[in-house]
């Protein structure tokens, strides 16, 4: 079963986002670039590198936002894929993009991602929750990442689950009963 | 990258939940059944079946609660394994567990749960997570599952992100703008 990062990259200060078409696909679809996990990598660490190696922009993890499985793929030898989608926040801008791997790769408005036809449900339905973050909060759509100790090892793992609050408005941390 | 499943079945009548103890390890603490993902299966397939085989108790799938990735875990060759936290309903309630597997189960109150030292971190995280969920309705802490189409396939995949509830109340449904 393959782990895949897709990275939504979103540029907060004009609301526009990392969106690249595939070079080697028949519908030229505006999608988030991304890529398969290497051995021992975390979601983050994936993220940041594939966002670099396919449009060449710096950047880092800020979240998780959703999970996806896919059942049945074909040519996936009856494994179901398990697709990360993350945010990520750009440390620079200028594009440089992988000719191999892409045709196209711009900064697009979220707003026009989020209603163009030339993208996938998938990419169109993470547009619609990333501009609700951009509008609302990214609080409202992030998953919460909570570092913890690992009982056996004595090393750390991350968390990621919905972020709970209270009536007056403290954040659930865990300490509460 | 090992994929696990860890299956939380909540029985809300009373506010239990199923746990079970290890047989193979040094510390005997409680926590929720679960194993590893078989090929073509998705998380909810996975998650009923590593019920049953563990404990004896036939469950429903009900949402993803939450997604933990473990760095660097000896034994694991380098790879980092990926948890998928599930909350399951009981359809039966009888306890017939696998002895290979298991030193113990039971249906445990999650007060108990949340408070207990004999428990992981991440169980107790976890229990307080369903007690907040049982005491406010399971609605503030499951991602959301939406069926969308695949491109290419025409297939289905599931995504799951945060519910997104404007002030009039009405769940996101990716038909807003």
């Amino acid at each position: 079963p393959l782990r895949v990062c897709v990275c939504a990259v979103v540029d907060e200060s004009n609301g526009k986002v990392l969106v690249v078409q595939d070079r080697n696909k028949t519908t030229n679809a505006w999608k988030f670039p991304g890529g398969l996990s290497d051995l021992g990598e975390n979601i983050g660490e994936t993220a940041v590198r594939e966002v670099f190696e396919e449009t060449g922009v710096r950047s880092q993890f800020c979240s998780l936002l959703s999970v996806r499985q896919q059942h049945n793929h074909p040519g996936a030898f009856g494994m179901s894929d398990l697709y990360l989608i993350c945010r990520l926040s750009p440390l620079s801008f200028r594009i440089d993009f992988c000719t191999q791997e892409c045709l196209r790769c711009e900064w697009l408005d979220l707003t026009e991602l989020a209603k163009t036809s030339e993208t996938t449900p998938i990419t169109s339905r993470v547009a619609r929750l990333l501009l609700y973050g951009l509008e609302n909060g990214f609080q409202n759509i992030d998953l919460t990442m909570e570092q913890m100790p690992a009982v056996y090892s004595g090393r750390f793992y991350q968390l990621y689950h919905r972020r709970l609050v209270f009536f007056n408005q403290e954040t659930f941390t865990g300490e509460a009963q």
